[in-house]
C-alpha cells in the first residue's frame, strides 16, 4: 500500500522527550478521509501512553485521539464529508463492524478489539497506528465525525474524548431534566461531565476533596459542591443521586459515594482502572440495588450526537491552547492539575 | 393494643436451640388480614438471624418470612382477600407508605426502613417482629399476597423469598426470550433463578463448583452447567451472558465471572453481603461496560406478579417437608447444603 510522509511529534522511548519525527500515513482509499489536522486535545493516556504507564506500548509512539481538522482528500466512495469540510477524529479509527457491539453502534466494546487511533493494529499498514500529534490523518469515514459550524474549533477538540466519555454514561443511564447526578472530580473529564449533564437538564453536584475548585464548579454549571473529606457533608448527601460519574483517575474508596446512590441508583467509573482498594462492601449495595459499571468512551453515532447536541447548546471545553513543541511542559503540568482544564494543541505550530 | 397469644418456635439465644414458645399476636384493625399459617420455608436469614450471625438480633427470636396459610379473620376496611381465602407474607409486613421507593413499589427499598416480617420494629406493639414458625400472623393487607390455586401450597412457601429475590433482578434487568443469563450457585436461591429464568424464556447455565450439580440442573430446566473450578470452561464463557445472578452467600472472587459478560452485562448479588474479596478489578468493567450491582428481595406488587407467574406456568420449589419440631437438625443440615432445595416447615405439627 502506498504511503506518504507527514510531520509528527512523537517519543521513542518511555523515558524519552516527545520530539519531531516523520510517520507515514496511507494514500487515501476509497472509503478513506484525509483530514488536516488544526487542533489535537492533550489526554491523559496520551501521557501514559507515551510513557508506558499501562504496558503495551508500541514506539516510535504518537499519542493524540483528540482530533479537528478540514478534509483536504476524500475516496470515491466516500459521502459524509466533503473537501474543505470540518471534520473530527476521536480514540477510534476503526473495529470489525460485524459483531454484535459493532451492530449496535457501540464499536468501543468491539468484541474482536477496535482499532484505536494510536498504539492500535493498523490494519491497512500492518504497523500500529499513529495519533493527531501529527500534520495529517487517513481515516475510513465510518470514524470519522462532523462539527458543528458554530463551534470553537479548537475548544471542540476535547469533545472527542473527554466529551464522549461523560456523555456515553449519562445517555446510556438517561439522564434528564429530573436526574440528580453527581460528578467526582474536577479535571477534563470532570468538567465536561458538569456541561454535558447540565445540558441535559440534571441537578449536578460535585464531589470535590479542595475546596478551590467549587468556584470553578458552580462557573461551569454546577449545582452544588460537596467536600468529600468532610464527613458531615457526605453526611447529609446519602441517598441523593441517581447517577454517578467518577473522573477519578487513581485508586481510591468508592464505599462512602456509593452511599450517597438513592436506591438503584449507579456510580459510573470512567477514570480508574484497575483493583479497587479499599475493598468494596457488597452490603449497601445489595440493601439498595446500588450498582458499580464502567463505561469506556463511546461509540461513533453517539459521538456526533454529542457533537450535535453540543452545538445546539453552544458546550465546549475549557481549554489552554498550546504549541506542538511545549507538549513536554504540557505533561509535566498535567501532572500536577496544573491545567484548567484541557490543553489543545496549535498543529499550526508544527509547520515551524 | 389488644393482643392475644398463639404457639411458636424461636430461640432465647444465639447458642440457644429453637424451642416451643407463646407469642403475642394484635388483634386485627381495620386493615389487618389474620392467617393460619400452614407452611413456611426455612430461609438461610432465619438461621443466620437465630444465631445472631449479623447481629443485631433481638430475643426471642421468631424467624420464617416464606409464609402461605388460610385467611381466618379480615379487619373491616379489607378489600384484597376474605375469610377462607389463601394467602402468603414474604419478607416484608410494613415500611413508610410515603417515600418515593415506597411509592414506586419498591417498599423494600423504603427510604424509611420497611418492616421485615421478624426481627423488625413492630410499630403496633413497639415490640419486634415475629415470624412465620408460628400459628397464626397478622398482617397489614397491603403486604399480604394472594396465591394461586392451582400450586402446590407448600412448595409456594419458598417463593415468598428465594422465589422474589430471584424474579426482581429478572425483571429489573429485562430478562426475557433472547436473553443469556447466568446463575451463580444451585441452593434455594438457585434453583428459583434456573426455574424462573426458564419461564421467561431465557437460555440459562449454572455455575457451579461441583460438577455433581450438573444432573439436578439440567433437571430443573438449565440449558448447561459451567464447572466453575475447571478454567477451560470457564475460558470458553467469556462474553457470553447479558446477567448474572449470583446467589452465593460467602465471599468469592467475581472477577473470573465479569469476564463471561457481555459488553453491558451486569453481575447481580443477591447472596453474599460484606467486603469483596480479592478485591475487584475495575479494568474489564469498563472496558467493557460491566456493572455489578445487588438487588434485595421484592416489593409487593413484584412478589404479586410474580405468584401470579407461577401460577400460570406451574413453577413452584423443590422442597422437603419437615416438622416444626425438627428445624434444629434442618438449620444443621442446611449449614453442610444437604437440602434440595428448601425445608418447608408444616405448621400442623405446631399443634402436637
Amino acid at each position: 500500500m502506498n504511503t506518504y510522509p507527514v510531520k509528527a511529534f512523537g517519543t521513542e522511548a518511555p523515558t524519552a522527550d516527545l520530539k519531531p519525527m516523520l510517520i507515514n500515513r496511507r494514500e487515501v482509499t476509497s472509503r478513506d478521509i484525509e483530514i488536516e489536522i488544526l487542533y489535537c486535545g492533550v489526554c491523559h493516556s496520551d501521557l501514559h501512553t507515551a510513557r508506558n504507564d499501562w504496558g503495551g506500548t508500541k514506539y516510535p509512539s504518537v499519542p493524540g485521539h483528540e482530533i479537528v481538522g478540514k478534509v483536504t482528500r476524500v475516496g470515491s466512495d466516500v459521502t459524509k464529508l466533503k473537501v474543505g469540510d470540518t471534520a473530527a477524529v476521536g480514540c477510534l479509527v476503526d473495529s470489525c463492524r460485524t459483531c454484535d457491539s459493532c451492530h449496535d453502534d457501540l464499536e468501543q466494546y468491539c468484541e474482536n478489539g477496535f482499532v484505536g487511533t494510536y498504539n492500535g493494529k493498523d490494519k491497512h499498514l500492518h504497523t500500529h497506528t499513529f495519533g493527531g500529534y501529527s500534520q495529517k490523518i487517513v481515516v475510513d469515514e465510518h470514524f470519522v465525525l462532523k462539527v458543528p459550524s458554530n463551534l470553537d474549533l479548537a475548544a471542540v477538540a476535547p469533545l472527542l474524548c473527554a466529551g464522549i466519555t461523560t456523555w456515553s454514561p449519562l445517555r446510556h443511564w438517561k439522564v434528564g431534566p429530573h436526574s440528580k447526578i453527581a460528578v467526582v472530580g474536577l479535571g477534563g473529564l470532570g468538567h465536561m461531565a458538569i456541561k454535558l449533564a447540565k445540558g441535559l437538564g440534571a441537578h449536578v453536584t460535585l464531589f470535590s476533596r479542595s475546596a478551590d475548585k467549587e468556584k470553578d464548579a458552580l462557573q461551569l454549571g454546577a449545582d452544588s459542591v460537596i467536600i468529600s473529606t468532610v464527613s458531615s457533608e457526605m453526611d447529609s448527601a446519602k441517598g441523593k443521586f441517581d447517577l454517578i460519574i467518577d473522573t477519578v483517575p487513581y485508586v481510591h474508596d468508592l464505599n462512602p459515594y456509593i452511599s450517597t446512590l438513592k436506591a438503584s441508583g449507579t456510580l459510573v467509573l470512567v477514570g480508574y482502572l484497575g483493583p479497587l482498594e479499599p475493598t468494596l462492601n457488597t452490603m449497601q449495595m445489595v440493601v439498595g440495588r446500588k450498582a458499580i459499571s464502567g463505561s469506556l468512551i463511546g461509540g461513533i453515532a453517539e459521538t456526533q450526537e454529542m457533537l450535535d447536541f453540543c452545538g445546539k447548546n453552544n458546550i465546549v471545553s475549557e481549554i489552554e491552547i498550546i504549541k506542538m513543541q511545549d507538549i513536554n511542559e504540557a505533561y509535566e503540568r498535567m501532572l500536577k492539575s496544573d491545567v484548567r482544564y484541557r490543553f489543545v494543541i496549535d498543529l499550526a505550530s508544527l509547520k515551524d
